[in-house]
C-alpha cells in the first residue's frame, strides 16, 4: 500500500502530488517551510493528510530550536501555528487541527526538550488515528462490497488523501485484500479531475482492475448493468443524513435510485456536523471559472471569457443515500435516527472545519 | 447568423473548426482535394455539414476538367464520390449522400456542360433543404421556450454541425430571435468537449447569455431550480422513439425525470431509422481510450496506460423523452405511435448511416 506521508524519525517523507500520474516522486520535508509550501502547492492534499503533515511540521520547527523556558517554546508554537494556518487559507479545518496541538501542548507541563518530544507523540497520535480510522471505515465498507462486484467511484478517497488507506478507495482496497475479485470504474470527476489523476493511479499501484470513464458515461454504464455497488466519500454531513461531497455525487445517487442500485457514502464520524440541521445549511463554495474553462490551468477549452458556474460541491438528500459507512459502522436508514444516536454534541469541537477540496 | 459553410460562386467558405474556439478561421477551398482534406481533418464536421461540403466538393471536381461524353463525366463523378467517400471512413452518411448526388447525375440526360452546372444545383438543393428543415426546426423547438426560460443543452447541435441554424441549438436561437429571454447552461460533453469548445462559442457569437458547466453539475444545477427545460439532439430514432444521441443524453434524461424538467431531442425526420425497433439495436460505437485518457490528444489526464471504456453515444429510452422536435412538428408521447404515422418506409433510403461524431 502507497503512504503519502511517513515520519522517517528525522523528516516528513510525502508523495508529491503535482507530480502525479506522470511520475511518483518522494520529498523529504525538514523544515516548517518545506512543510508550508508543500500544503501551499498542493503536493499534499485532502482534509486528513493536511492536518498529519502540519502537525508534524510543528514538531519540526521545535525540535531544531533551543527555548529558554516552557513559555519560550509555547510562544513559538503559537507563531507557527498561525504561519501553517495560512497555508491553504479556505482550509478551516487545518487550523482546527493545529489549534487543537497547540491546545494539547499547553496542558503539558514538562521541560522545553519535554515538549518537543510531545510534540511529535501528538503528530503521530493524529497519524495513527487517521491511519486506524480508515482501517476501520475500510473493514466495514468491505462488508457491502461482494465477490465479482463492479463497483463505481467519484473524486479521490484513497491513500492519497489521508494517512491511512482512505475512505471510500478504503472499502475498495479491504475488500480486494481479502480476495474478492472486483471492477472498479472510476469517474475522471471534472473539473479538477482527482479521479482520473489519482485514484486511477492509486488503483494501478493496488493492482486492483479499474476502467476510467468520463462523468457523462457512468448513467449509460449503469443501463447496461456494468455497476453492482457505488462509494463516494463525504465532505461533511448534516444531522438528517443529507451529504455534501464532490461535484457529481448528487447525479450519481439520482442515477442509483434511477437504476435500482446501492448508493454507499464512506467518511469519518469527524464529517459529521451536529450544528447543521440539512443539506440546505451546508454552504456549498463556488470556485473560480478558470477551473472549467481550462484543464489544470494549462488548457483553454472553450471560448475566451465564457461564464461559467463552478460549484466544488453539491449536496445528496438522505433519501438517496443506502447508508453512511463509518469507523464505527455503517447508519442505514433512517439515517436521521441512526446519526441522532452517535450523540454528536460529545464531539462538536471537531466539526469546526469547513469543506476542503 | 454564422455560416459554417457558404458557396461563393467559384469555392467554398467554410469556418475552419479546428481553428474553435480560439479563432474565427475561415477557409476557400478550390479543389476536390482540399475538401477532402478539410472533412479528413474535422475542419467541417457534423453529418449535414460534411455531406454539403461533399455535394459541392463533387461539383469543384467537375467544373474545372473537359469531358468529351456524358459518359467521360459520370465516370469522373464515380471516381470522385469513391475518393470523398473515405475521408471519414465511418460516417456511412457521407458516402450516402454521395451517391445520392451520382444517382441524379446519371439521371440527367444534358450535355457535360449542362451537367456540370446540374452538379452545383444539386448541392446548393442539399444545402438549401437543410436550411429550411433547421429553419423548420427551429421554429416548432421554440415553441417550447417560454419567456424567461432557463435552457440546459448537451455537445453541439447548431450551426456548425448543419447546413442551417441547427436542431437542438436551432430552436434556441429561434427563440432568442423571437425576443424571448433566455439562458442556457452548457454541458461541456466529455470527452471531445464539443459543449464547451462549439456551442460556447455559437452562443456567444449569437450574444445568447450562456455559462458553461462540466457534465456532472447539471444534477445539482436542477437540484437548485436552474433548469427549466433540456433539448438535445439524436444521432439516430428507432421505431418505438428511443434516441441514440451523443454519450451523457441518457444521464441528462434520468436526471429531467427525476427533477421533472421536460426533456426534448430535436432532429430532422431523416434521424428516424425504420429497420430499427428499438434502441436495444441501435449499434454503440466504443471509440478509442485515448479520448478519456486525454484532452485533445494534447494533455494526459491520468495515469500512463490507464483502461478505459469510451461508449461515443448513448440511448435515451422513449419513455424519458417529452418530445422529438423535426421538421414536420413535435412529436409527442405514445412516441411509437407517432412515429408510426410517419411513415418511414417512404424514406428509407434516407436511412442508411451511421452514427457520426
Amino acid at each position: 500500500m502507497i503512504k503519502s506521508i511517513q515520519w522517517t524519525g528525522e523528516t516528513i517523507r510525502i508523495i508529491d502530488q503535482t507530480q502525479l500520474p506522470e511520475r511518483l516522486v518522494y520529498r523529504e520535508l525538514r523544515t516548517v517551510e518545506e512543510v508550508f509550501d508543500a500544503i501551499r502547492r498542493l503536493a499534499v492534499r485532502g482534509a486528513p493528510a493536511i492536518g498529519i503533515a502540519a502537525a508534524y511540521g510543528l514538531h519540526l520547527a521545535l525540535r531544531g530550536q533551543e527555548f529558554s523556558s516552557r513559555e519560550d517554546l509555547l510562544n513559538r508554537a503559537e507563531s507557527v501555528v498561525n504561519y501553517l494556518s495560512t497555508a491553504r487559507p479556505t482550509a478551516v479545518n487545518l487550523r482546527w487541527a493545529l489549534e487543537d496541538v497547540l491546545q494539547k501542548l499547553k496542558s503539558h507541563t514538562g521541560t522545553p526538550e519535554e515538549m518537543k518530544q510531545y510534540s511529535l507523540q501528538l503528530a503521530l497520535d493524529i497519524h495513527r488515528d487517521d491511519e486506524e480510522r480508515c482501517a476501520a471505515i475500510g473493514r466495514y465498507g468491505a462488508e457491502v462490497i461482494q465477490d465479482g462486484m463492479r463497483i463505481l467511484t467519484h473524486c479521490n478517497t484513497g491513500a492519497l488523501a489521508t494517512g491511512g488507506i482512505g475512505t471510500a478507495l478504503g472499502a475498495i482496497y479491504t475488500a480486494h485484500q481479502q480476495g474478492k475479485r472486483i471492477q472498479v470504474l472510476v469517474d475522471e470527476t471534472r473539473p479538477l479531475l482527482q479521479g482520473a489523476r489519482l485514484t486511477m493511479w492509486e488503483l494501478h499501484q493496488a493492482n486492483i482492475p479499474a476502467q476510467l470513464i468520463t462523468d457523462n458515461m457512468a448513467a449509460y454504464a449503469m443501463q447496461r448493468g456494468m455497476v453492482d455497488l457505488v462509494i463516494v466519500g463525504a465532505d461533511r454531513i448534516a444531522r438528517n443524513g443529507d451529504v455534501a461531497n464532490k461535484i457529481g455525487t448528487y447525479n450519481l445517487a439520482v442515477l442509483c435510485q434511477h437504476h435500482h442500485i446501492p448508493f454507499y457514502s464512506a467518511a469519518p464520524l469527524s464529517t459529521f456536523d451536529g450544528r447543521i440541521a440539512s443539506g440546505e445549511d451546508i454552504p456549498i463554495e463556488e470556485r473560480p471559472c478558470r477551473e472549467v474553462t481550462h484543464i489544470w490551468e494549462k488548457l483553454l477549452i472553450t471560448t475566451p471569457n465564457a461564464q461559467c458556474w463552478n460549484p466544488a460541491f453539491d449536496v445528496t438528500p438522505a433519501s438517496l443515500i443506502t447508508g453512511i459507512i463509518t469507523e464505527k459502522g455503517i447508519l442505514t436508514q433512517p439515517l436521521s435516527r441512526a446519526i441522532e444516536k452517535l450523540n454528536l454534541n460529545s464531539q462538536i469541537h471537531q466539526n469546526n472545519k469547513e469543506l476542503i477540496v
